[in-house]
């Protein structure tokens, strides 16, 4: 599999112009731009996670998902593979997009615009906590499996390095808060932070967050 | 028409207790209950607004707009029509709820996720602004026309009467925010103030806004 390199995030090319800028003018960096690293805010569509069991149930003995997009955190994709969601209510949702890798169990996030497509209230979890939670049917071009559990919300998160949580003081299951700016501006508390020696600085909402605040790759976006 | 009076709405009663609690433990009232009107924020699925003549295009000569439901504000409801949209791509959102009474403009009021659906993005604009904008076919039972403009995203906004605003300190066109509480709490920046005599106070946020924070009738909610 050959990885091509995507061109690096705008926040990714701001971050490094800003401080440029600021050190020929000889002037003292503000603090979003002392930051040892770019924020970048992303929205999440709804997607899954799978077992590699799972995969093969969906797509075929010994089918590995394929790369459609890197994502931003190293070694994560969006796989061109997607499936059909059945919800408890018989509803459908089509084009489910799978991530990769695989993971030790099987998870779908979704929005509330979705829920409501759907006909039940999501819960609103942190990835990986699904202990009661709904379940649904999961189809793909090879077979279906019923999933008993797993159905979610995910709270909206930032990702952060040990450098990043020194820089803005916090620890692993702190709350932050994201500005949003732009014309229809808004501030999400309760960002839940989630901290790992590989994950780059990165804040993930859903379509419904990006959606009431128009988030656009160049809306002014600022960590509290 | 006879028009049913619907039940108090939620934070009527709660306003109305809150007050009546701190009085009889003869306790000073804190600033949101001290308010002049309990606050009532309504999320504003996507609908429209006709005049008389389009009515009579769409539902035949002489008709008149039935209510489904009253809304908060006085003499405003949610008709029984409902009209088919079809957007400049072709695409088509079905059931889309009428307001009235009738206007002196066609306007339709979607949120970000229905103008994707649509496949086009969305102008943000305070209601009755529309030069410019992109309009869309309007189909009925008894016929169909084009709106040549006025299919907008509808900026956040709070009815206030002027006993509202001396309160808050704010005028007409001014901006406040939304503090809206809850697991998925967040705070709604550029909330336009539109002022009338006639008005009862209550924000609107559209359904992606509604859904980004998860808004139920007991969520918290303040107005700063």
């Amino acid at each position: 599999m050959v990885a091509i390199s995507p061109l690096p995030h705008r926040a990714v090319v701001e971050h490094l112009v800003r401080q440029s800028v600021y050190q020929r003018l000889g002037k003292p960096l503000p603090r979003p731009a002392a930051a040892p690293n770019p924020l970048v805010v992303n929205v999440s569509a709804r997607h899954c996670h799978l077992t590699q069991e799972s995969v093969e149930v969906l797509f075929g003995k010994g089918h590995q998902l394929t790369v459609h997009k890197w994502l931003y955190q190293e070694g994560q994709f969006a796989a061109k593979e997607t499936l059909t969601l059945i919800g408890p209510r018989s509803r459908v949702i089509s084009n489910l997009r799978i991530l990769g890798p695989c993971r030790s169990l099987n998870q779908v996030e979704l929005a509330y615009t979705d829920g409501i497509a759907l006909g039940f209230e999501l819960p609103l979890r942190s990835s990986g906590n699904i202990k009661g939670t709904l379940g649904c049917m999961l189809m793909g071009p090879a077979g279906f499996f019923e999933m008993t559990e797993g159905v979610i919300r995910a709270l909206r998160h930032v990702h952060m390095s040990p450098e990043d949580t020194a820089f803005y003081g916090v620890k692993g299951g702190d709350e932050m808060a994201l500005k949003i700016g732009g014309p229809c501006a808004l501030t999400l508390d309760k960002l839940l932070v989630r901290v790992d020696k590989s994950f780059k600085l990165e804040v993930h909402i859903d379509t419904d967050e990006g959606n009431a605040c128009n988030l656009q790759a160049d809306t002014p976006c600022e960590l509290i």
